[in-house]
Parts: structure tokens; C-alpha cells; sequence
């Protein structure tokens, strides 16, 4: 069969699948960093490369930023098409002094390899070129369609790919996209993540007198931005953790009865979660367990607050200004417009006189859900099962990846979310780090995964 | 009579005086900036020459910091003895591009002397000089014993003058100090300011995960320091105004009927001074006026706010902490210890779980209340009538002057307040200004109060 012939190849080519990863891992591609333009680009060249080696007729894609890689094998007609995205940029590896070997000298400790860009997304992204290549050089042709879109810019939140989507909505029609960006349950455990929260990010300024004022002269008089944004932020959740803007909740589904089981089955040490994170207790909304509130129900944050005085010591001073950043994660059925008008009711009403407010809507991104009886997902879990020798669960994620909600809107297809990586693979920090065992298991799920998704879906 | 030979002196020598102050203004002796500590002891000496000239035995004594100078005339036994305290450093001149005049470079403009610390406090202390100067160059005699203490750190709130005056206390005893470093109540309404508030001022620190976590995976599970601080802070003040401290207006006495009707008698358009502040209304504890609020009633402000991310645009962050600088302002018989006391148990009772926090105690001070029915205030009023020709009202002030609580606390006597400035002199602003003769009467003023006191106080 097809398959044997695929894990036969990859059998035999684990150690060039490594020594292949470190050499892109070598490559500086911090996006964020324009002194590392040039690294940048040879990351992207790298990708471009491999695809053209193994047959896929691939092309860097120019930006006003960092290019794009995009490939394509449409040599399965009839057969349904898969949309593969994963990025070449990484974080930058700052701060080094607590790397334990070089970001960009990728060294192989206890089974995992540590470099920048080991899990997120270099190491995951590659396992699907891997996949790929078993087919196409363990069997000469791939079992279904297959479209490559590799950005640059994950992770200076770029615009280009957005734009590049939008644009060009014919050449990236496909059935499914994969992306392997996200971590597993925990080791041992893979996941299909089914869900992703949304977004709705804002800034309320508030504005008192025209300049600062002595708090000894006019304090009492004249009212204070910092207080009146203390009132108004106060406002937004009760005791009992839930959201105050009104109607907020009213567009949420409760979580299904099978959902909540799926959860509670999951091997999760509120405890141990509890001291990872260094707090005195989990707080949440009342009626909900830790992950239910983590993955399936709108959230709260005030993400920065400013005003004032800063510095060290005291100051007797009655600002003109304070503001903050906040934002309300999502869930299905709720919208960004509609959250946004709803805080916008909801801090007019709840401001105190003597002061002016504006705000500003910094983005919004909707919810995903893919419903876990799509053919796409039932293939992705026979092949992770394949992959990784055990049954995935199926788990939401309170982050959101914008690109799944552009693919959804654009491409109208859902997306597989598909992750390899573990929860302390340390993504954005020091020691970053990928399990070479589930590098492997995952360039075997991803072969599979071509197998299964051209047989599931028609 | 000996006041009219002081008269005729300060006719004569107005000239004099104004070129005097002039050369002390061209001296940047600004206490915050150390390259400038050769220009700030310029300063002192200047102060101990210009006090040894006219007669009186005068030192410059050595601080950790900047010098005090300390200058004696004990020479009226029988009579009582005046304290004159105020201080020769300045504020940075800072921003220098709105400054119309070089502020180092005293330039006359519509009767008005601008320059850096024309009126706070070089030109208002220079005055007590002119004054004991006229009695000692025109009479040959003070009327009374006068006792010259002017600091150098008064800007930089220096602990050093605390120091001197606690270790002091028999060289520095006296029956009353007088301190020009206010303003009058408006232009044409000269003032006597018998009561400051005091301070409690506090930094409660509320800290959450062990370190900043990504707000869409942790966001509803993990409780926020910046929302527990915005209840934290927005329990302080009711919707009246009122502070929601237990047992924190227990020892308030209420402003008394003479006061409310001072109060009311004053010129004070709230409108013009909502305008000139800038705001949609004013604001504050309900049943008082804007006046009342401002000089006599307690007061909660937040000085200054701050947690997780500040920076342009977006950052989908959980902080870790969040923080504020917030002050209460006090009137009699409100002590900042128990104060703190009842911040503490305030914050304890109303602190969200999840979040632990810490208060720093920053500064307290407490009021001052003169009785106007002192002798001393009886004979401030006549030289002021004799020194601006009219009576000056009584007023009070939201500020504090922690060296009137010292004097108080060290020296057991009462402060005269004796603002000779005007609101709109611009203190530690661009184009700070003094009246010139508001500089002449605060000089003849002056003059009568040493004649007044010894006549007055036995």
C-alpha cells in the first residue's frame, strides 16, 4: 500500500528530516527585527527550496513586507484540497542570557531540540513539507491537492497576508486548511482544537481638566480621569465574574452537555495550574469549571492601565488623563460590532460627570467553532491516531488565530488546528524548544492526514 | 515714629531693592539639578551677605544636601521673636521654549518681574529682608527679635530642614514664623491663609500571576491585577463624593458658620473657574460649595495608575501587576496614621480573591488650622491693611506646607501664611511672574508685621 511505501520513507529519513530543521532553525528570520531583513528572506527562500526539491512548484511572494511562500501540487483532480499555513518567522530570542545553548544553534538536550523558532513555528510548520515529500518521493504523487501559504509575518501581526487572502480567494480555493501552530492536550495527549475564542479589543481614555492640575489646590473640585477610569472599569464584571455589558450574554450557546463531559475527562490539576501560575486562587466566572472558562466562555481583561504619575516616590498630582486597554474574548455567536456598541452603552451610562471619554476600537476578530462531525476532523483524528498511537481529544483554546477566522470569511473552509507542540515548549521565551518525538509523530499524522482527508472528503 | 523713618527708607530704596532681587534671580539655583549645585550655594551666600549687610549675624550651615542659611537678631529683649522661613532654590526653568524671557534673565513686562522663582520663593522672602533691612538701615533697630531660616531644598522636599529644626529646637524657639510662599486670594485681595490640609498618601501595589501571562489562554481563570485595582480604587469615593474609608469623617469638625459665610463673601465665580480648569462641571462632595470642597473639606484623589502594557496599539496581555498612587487630603483632628490604618482595613475589606497587594505609606502630613483670634493673626491683618491698603480676607488652602506642621510639631508655635503671590504667577511653570508691587507692599507689609507683633505678642 501507499502508505507503507510513505512510512517506510520517513522511517529512513529521520535523521535528514533533523538535520534539515536545525538548518532552517540556524536561519535568524526574526521578522520583527529589520536588521534581520536578510535572514528573513533566507528562511523564506529555504522553505521555497525544499518545496521546489521535492516536486511542488513553489514561488517567494513579495510583500510590503516579508514575502510570502506559497506552493502548490494540483495533481489530483477529483480529489478534495488541502490549504497547509504555518509561518518562518519567529519571536526574537531576546532575552539571551537565559538560553541554555545559542536561539539560533539548535542543540538536541534530553530528546528535545532547543533553538528559537523550534516549535512556532519552524519545526511544526516543517512537518507538513515532510509529510509531502514521503509522498512524493516514497510514492511519486500525493494523494490529494495541496496548497502551501508559509507567511513571514506571523509574528509582527502583518497585514499582507490578510491582504494577499483577500485577493486572491480562486488560487487558495481548497476543501480544508491545516495549521500546526498550537500544543497538544499535554504529553502523550493530542488535540484537535475545535475552538478558538474572538476578540474585541478597546482603549477608553478618559479626559478631565486641560492640563494637571495640583491635587492639593483643586482635588475635590475637579474631577479625576483616574478615578472616573477606576469607576468605569470596576463596572464591567461583577462579584461573580460575569460580564456587565448589557445583552453581552445573550447571542452565547451553553456549553453542550458533551462538551462539559469531554472536558472534565481531561487529565487537569486545577491545583497544579493554580501553582504553575503563582496565585492565591483561580477566579472566574461562578458556575464554570477552570477549562470551561479558559476555552468556552467570554472573558474580561483589562490588558494595561496608565495615568498619572509614574515614577518613583509620590507626586500631588491630579491628572488630565487616564486611560486603559481592555478586551473581551469571545465566544460563538457574539460578535465584535455588536460588543463594541454594547461597551460603548455601557460606559456612557456608567462614567461619572466631570469628565470626557473617547474610544478607541483596536481590533476585533470573531470566534471560531468547527463542528467536530466534519469529515475534515473525523480524517485529522485518524490521523493523529495514526501518528501519535492514541486518540486525540478535542479541546478549545482561548487565544485567537486570526488567520482561521480570514480563511473562514475569504475561503469560506474551516481549519484544522492541528498542534505537535507541548504547553512548556516556551513559544515567545527562553529555551524554546520541540520534542523530536512529536516532530516525527507529527510529519506521520500530517501523512496520513493527506491519505485520510482524500478519502473522507469528496 | 520709627515706622515712618522704615516708610520713607523702603520710598527711597524701591529702586535698590528691585535691582537686589534681580542679581539673586539671575542665579539658577535650581535644587534638582546637580550640575547647578555650585549656582545653589551662590544663592545661599547671597541670602547670609545680604542679611550680614544690613546687620544681622548670618551663616550658611552645611546639609547632606543644599545649605540652610540661618541669620539671628536677638537684640529687643522683653520682645517676642519671629521666625521668618522661606527658601532660595527654584524649580527647573524647564520646559525653556514657552518661556517669553530667558528665566534666568529677570525682564520686566507690564509691571510684572519675570523670571524663575520670582514669587516662589526668591521675590516673596526677599521682602522680609527689605523689611528687617528698612528697619535696620532706616530706625537702627528691629522692633522685635527675628530669627532667618531660608532653605535650599525646599523643591526637592529635602529632609535635611527637618533634620536642623528637630535638633535645634532651642536655637530656633520662637513666639510665632511667618512664610510668604502663597498668594493672595486675587489681585487686589490680599489674604491670610489660616488653615492648610494635611496629607495620607499611599501606593497600593496588587499583584497577580507569578509573571505576565498571554490574556486569550489564561483571560477568566486567572484574576487581573488592573481590574482588582480598578475596584480597589473605584470603592474609595461613593457617587456623592463622599470617602468610603470606616470611620474616616469620625473626627471631621464641620466647617464653622463664620467660615462658610467668609467663604461665600469671596469673589469666586464658579463658572470662570470651571472655564479656567477646563471641565464639563465641577465635581465633588455633595452639599458643599467648590471653595469649601477645595480649602476644608477632605479629599481622595489618584495621583497616578499604571499596569501592563502601555505602549501603542494592542498587546493581548494578563499583567502580573498594576498599580497607583492615590492621596487623601486632610482637615483637623484627621490623622494620617490612622488614616493609613483605615486604608489598610478599606483595602482588605474590598480587594478581590485571586490578587495579593501591598501599601507603601508615601507621606503624611497633618492640617493646620490657625485661630484667627490669635494675636499674632490680629497683627498680620494690620500690616496688611497697612502694606496693601485693605484688609485681607481669611482663606484657607487644599495644599500642604509640611514646615508648618514641623514648626509646629518641633517649635509648638503657629505659622502666619502671608501669600503676597497672585493664582496666575505661574509657580514652577513657563513665564513665572511677581507683581512688582505686590513685591513693594509684601515688603512694607512686612515691615508694619514687625512692629505689629511686637506691639501685639508679648
Amino acid at each position: 500500500m501507499a502508505i507503507d511505501r510513505v512510512e517506510t520513507y520517513l522511517e529512513t529519513h529521520r535523521g535528514d528530516f533533523e538535520e534539515q530543521l536545525k538548518e532552517l532553525l540556524r536561519i535568524p528570520s526574526v521578522s520583527a527585527q529589520p536588521d534581520h531583513n536578510d535572514d528573513t528572506k533566507r528562511a523564506a527562500e529555504f522553505v521555497r527550496d525544499d518545496l521546489i526539491r521535492m516536486g511542488i512548484a513553489a514561488e517567494l511572494i513579495p510583500t510590503q513586507g516579508h514575502p510570502l511562500v506559497y506552493g502548490e501540487s494540483l495533481n489530483a483532480p477529483g480529489k478534495p484540497t488541502l490549504l497547509i499555513y504555518g509561518h518562518y518567522d519567529v519571536q526574537p530570542p531576546e532575552p539571551l542570557e537565559p538560553w541554555l545553548s545559542p536561539p539560533f544553534e539548535p542543540t538536541i538536550r534530553d530528546g528535545n531540540l532547543y533553538a528559537r523558532g523550534a516549535t512556532d513555528d519552524k519545526g511544526q510548520m516543517f512537518t507538513h513539507l515532510k509529510a509531502a515529500e514521503a509522498w512524493l518521493k516514497g510514492v511519486g504523487s500525493l494523494p490529494l491537492n495541496v496548497k502551501f501559504l508559509i507567511e513571514g509575518e506571523e509574528e509582527v501581526g502583518g497585514a499582507n497576508l490578510e491582504k494577499y487572502v483577500a485577493e486572491h480567494r480562486s488560487r487558495l480555493a481548497c476543501d480544508y486548511a491545516v495549521i500546526s501552530d498550537t500544543s497538544q492536550f499535554a504529553p502523550g495527549i493530542p488535540a484537535v482544537t475545535y475552538g478558538l475564542k474572538g476578540l474585541a479589543y478597546f482603549e477608553v481614555i478618559v479626559h478631565g481638566a486641560k492640563n494637571d492640575l495640583h491635587s492639593g489646590t483643586f482635588g475635590g473640585a475637579v474631577a479625576n480621569p483616574c478615578n472616573a477610569l477606576a469607576v468605569i472599569l470596576a463596572s464591567l464584571k461583577g462579584a461573580d465574574g460575569k460580564i456587565r455589558l448589557p445583552g453581552f450574554y445573550d447571542p452565547v450557546v451553553p456549553l453542550e452537555d458533551w462538551e462539559r463531559a469531554e472536558f472534565a475527562k481531561l487529565p487537569f490539576s486545577e491545583s497544579e495550574f493554580q501553582a504553575s501560575v503563582g496565585v492565591t486562587s483561580l477566579e472566574g466566572e461562578a458556575g464554570y469549571t477552570t477549562l470551561e472558562r479558559k476555552w468556552a466562555r467570554p472573558t474580561c481583561d483589562v490588558n494595561g492601565i496608565y495615568g498619572g504619575y509614574q515614577g518613583p516616590g509620590p507626586k500631588t498630582v491630579l491628572p488630565c488623563k487616564a486611560g486603559a486597554k481592555l478586551s473581551f474574548r469571545l465566544v460563538p455567536h457574539q460578535d465584535p460590532a455588536t460588543v463594541a456598541q454594547q461597551f460603548r452603552e455601557h460606559v456612557k451610562a456608567v462614567c461619572p460627570p466631570g469628565v470626557t471619554y473617547e474610544i478607541i476600537v483596536h481590533h476585533g476578530a470573531p470566534s471560531v467553532l468547527v463542528s467536530v462531525d466534519k469529515p475534515g476532523v473525523r480524517a485529522a483524528v485518524r490521523a493523529i491516531k495514526a501518528g501519535f498511537g492514541t486518540d486525540p481529544v478535542f479541546m478549545r483554546e482561548g487565544g485567537s488565530i486570526p488567520v482561521v477566522g480570514l480563511f473562514k470569511d475569504q475561503l469560506g473552509i474551516d481549519t484544522l488546528l492541528l498542534g505537535w507542540g507541548q504547553n512548556d515548549d516556551n513559544l515567545h521565551g527562553p529555551n524554546e524548544k520541540f520534542s523530536l518525538a512529536d516532530f516525527h509523530r507529527g510529519i506521520k499524522a500530517s501523512a496520513h492526514l493527506l491519505a485520510e482527508l482524500a478519502a473522507e472528503v469528496s
